[in-house]
């Protein structure tokens, strides 16, 4: 008999557990749909910034695969504009609101999918005209219309996280006088403040205005549409707002109807991509994801980990036997010609999950010294004192710069010690590398003070 | 008592050997003196090429460290010009030859670090003028005078290795006709065919001229000077010669000595770089290497390997004791747009080392498929098919290709299969990355065959 899976969000994880599943099981064994109640399937929210900063010029092009696709090459049923508002465990069925009229559609199994949403702050203002979340491809269709019928003359982007930081170039490239408020000291709080000092810097040589250590309080609004930012400092005149202040994990669907929330306060799941309730499965934004190196479950919203545990549950689905390893917290952004990345634990986090935490910090170059056009690379590495294991790393450089946190993040995986990781045999050729590679050269320092 | 630590060969492995003894100790305690016959202490051999195409304007920034740094910073003396032709392990000395004059110099540690050299075959006309190796900061100024003398209309490169890739790319940038000549269906024996067929293909764009499948039979020379490459195919007019057919270790001294050569043919060491006679340590092109993945010594001439080595063996004569975990075969070159790389063994050698070895190779970008600027990147992995563990890795393709081998070359090292590899946490951000990074796409791949 022919089983039925139900998707509730038609994006990273979702689409990758049906795409998975229905590679495993043609449709005469496994129906699937999906819901979603927003406009687009499977789309890259990563793109958003370029599509806003016009690197990017359809919309379209940050779509993966369209409904239409989804149906004609693999059997998969997309709608979109269907909202799930309730989940029965019991009879195994949702509640499916479209169009305004509600129905309940069965389920042999259920992959609730359904994402996070953008902090909003309680504040005066919010809501006004010119002030954007930045997560969905709607969001960023919103903007660039407010841009060009608007074409403010200065931006405010609050919070200095990813999206953040890529919106903030996104203005610059632009032309748009633009400023960051960011109540920390340092924009990047996924970075130790070293390296977020680092990311400051290019900020500012990218021509954004900084306001650092400044709480943002309210928005000045005029006629329905914001005019300012008010900050503990004084105002600061915005014709366009993007609200950069991280998402929490949409859990409110699966919370009520029973499904276990982990200490992440993320959907929980078994390392099947299980959750509490049986036939009921999770992954991406919404869900826990197993940190290696912190040892518990994070609330990390990122499309490669949504697309991870979405291609294991996808294999269970489809009768493999899967295990989602876990993630060691590895994330990368440009800010200019700045590259920034890192993984694993910062010192503070490092701290926090019960590790004695000690740094250092190299600077070395993305070429051999000789070779024309070599650009600085700073590496900070986070190991601890007793066992000399890598906890974390950072890096912030030039062009190469980012990409090199994978060395890390495999050494993170496999636990090496910073004395391990000196001896990895990483490529050289002058274009490319100096002889010991930057990462090298951190674990070099590193490995020195023992 | 002050021991003394005499050093032959002053560059990479010898010279990294004497830095790091004497960070540990100081010269009260052990006096080091190298020995070179050459006329450049420390030099990157690998930057050749970019000086001879203009690159890299003086000689000297090949040079990381002169002898009067040595002498001044760290206290080594450095004695160029100055031959070692004998090893008297049972009193302890070596016969050092220089200026016409030969006398015995004691020692209490002995570091035999005297590189490799190129394979010259026994062909009529090798000795022309106009025929150069390309191995010492000397050949690197010889030709570069050779060129602005004669302005020779025609190049040509023997062989296919990564230094004759980098000649033929340094001869095109000087508007000089290059023609690349190679006994085997493709240059780069390292890779697979397939991948070395992208390589021709770079080769080929970049404007130089392959003769492959075609074997040198000698030089046509006249007054003393050569005129043409001689091959099985016809003649092949040339103003200048690069032989690149790869390096022989230098193993007579240390054999004349009693020292035990590995099976590679290189000197043996054990993992702290002793060799099978007392107080004589090896490091670097000279001496072998534990291939990891082969689980065998081999003789492979790269400068990361040296310093390598060449620290563990100075830590250890500075009174630490490290071990050299051995290497995974990972290296990487350019020619012109194209960036090639590669680790652990390719299928031939893997077979060769007793594995059963199957291969996926998979297309992706070096960025999101929708960021402006996104290059292909072609990904093949190696892999054994009864316990699914990666082999080796190979990359070609444009921006940002090369340095993803450093992924695969730590997976290698922790011996990882490939349905592991998938579940690796890299960095992704559309400048950089598809949401999939090239090598884990190329791991799906595999992945999914099973």
């Amino acid at each position: 008999m022919t089983e039925r899976l139900v998707v509730v969000g038609a994006d990273a994880a979702g689409m990758s557990a049906a795409s998975v599943a229905r590679r495993r099981r043609p449709a005469t064994d496994l129906a699937i749909t999906a819901f979603d109640r927003g406009h687009h399937s499977s789309y890259s929210a990563c793109g958003i910034p370029y599509y806003v900063g016009g690197l990017v010029d359809v919309v379209d092009d940050l779509v993966a695969r369209t409904p239409d696709e989804f149906r004609t090459r693999q059997q998969i049923e997309v709608r979109l504009g269907h909202e799930v508002t309730e989940i029965d465990p019991a009879r195994g069925a949702v509640r499916v609101v479209a169009g305004g009229t509600a129905r309940w559609e069965p389920y042999d199994h259920l992959m609730v999918a359904v994402g996070a949403t953008p902090v909003r702050p309680p504040l005066e203002g919010l809501d006004a005209d010119g002030v954007f979340g930045v997560q969905t491809l709607d969001d960023g269709a919103a903007i660039r219309d407010w841009l060009r019928r608007e074409r403010p003359a200065q931006a405010v982007v609050v919070g200095g996280g990813y999206v953040s930081l890529e919106m903030a170039e996104a203005f610059v490239e632009l032309g748009i006088e633009t400023h960051l408020v960011e109540a920390a000291p340092h924009p990047m709080g996924t970075l130790d403040p070293d390296m977020g000092e680092l990311v400051s810097t290019g900020l500012r040589e990218l021509g954004v205005v900084l306001h650092l250590d400044t709480q943002v309080e309210g928005f000045d609004v005029r006629d329905g549409r914001v005019r300012a930012v008010r900050t503990a400092a004084g105002p600061v005149a915005a014709g366009v707002v993007a609200l950069g202040l991280g998402v929490r994990p949409n859990v409110a669907l699966a919370e009520a109807a029973g499904v276990a929330l982990g200490e992440s306060g993320a959907v929980a799941v078994d390392d099947h991509q299980r959750t509490s309730v049986e036939r009921v499965w999770s992954g991406g934004d919404c869900c826990e994801k197993w940190h290696r190196v912190a040892r518990r479950g994070v609330a990390i919203a990122l499309g490669t980990h949504a697309n991870k545990q979405g291609r294991v549950a996808g294999a269970n689905l489809g009768g493999l036997d899967l295990r989602f390893p876990g993630v060691v917290g590895t994330a990368a952004t440009k800010v200019g010609p700045v590259q920034v990345a890192r993984t694993g634990l910062t010192t503070a986090e490092a701290e926090d999950a019960g590790f004695r935490p000690v740094a250092v910090t190299a600077d070395a170059t993305s070429r051999a010294g000789y070779y024309p056009g070599a650009a600085p690379i700073t590496t900070k590495l986070v190991y601890d004192e007793p066992t000399r294991r890598l906890l974390g790393a950072q890096i912030v450089g030039r062009e190469g710069a980012a990409k090199r946190i994978d060395v890390l993040a495999v050494a993170l995986w496999h636990e090496m010690t910073v004395d391990e990781i000196v001896d990895l045999d990483l490529s050289y050729a002058p274009p490319y590398s100096p002889l010991w590679d930057p990462v090298l050269v951190a674990a070099r320092v590193a490995s020195g003070r023992r």
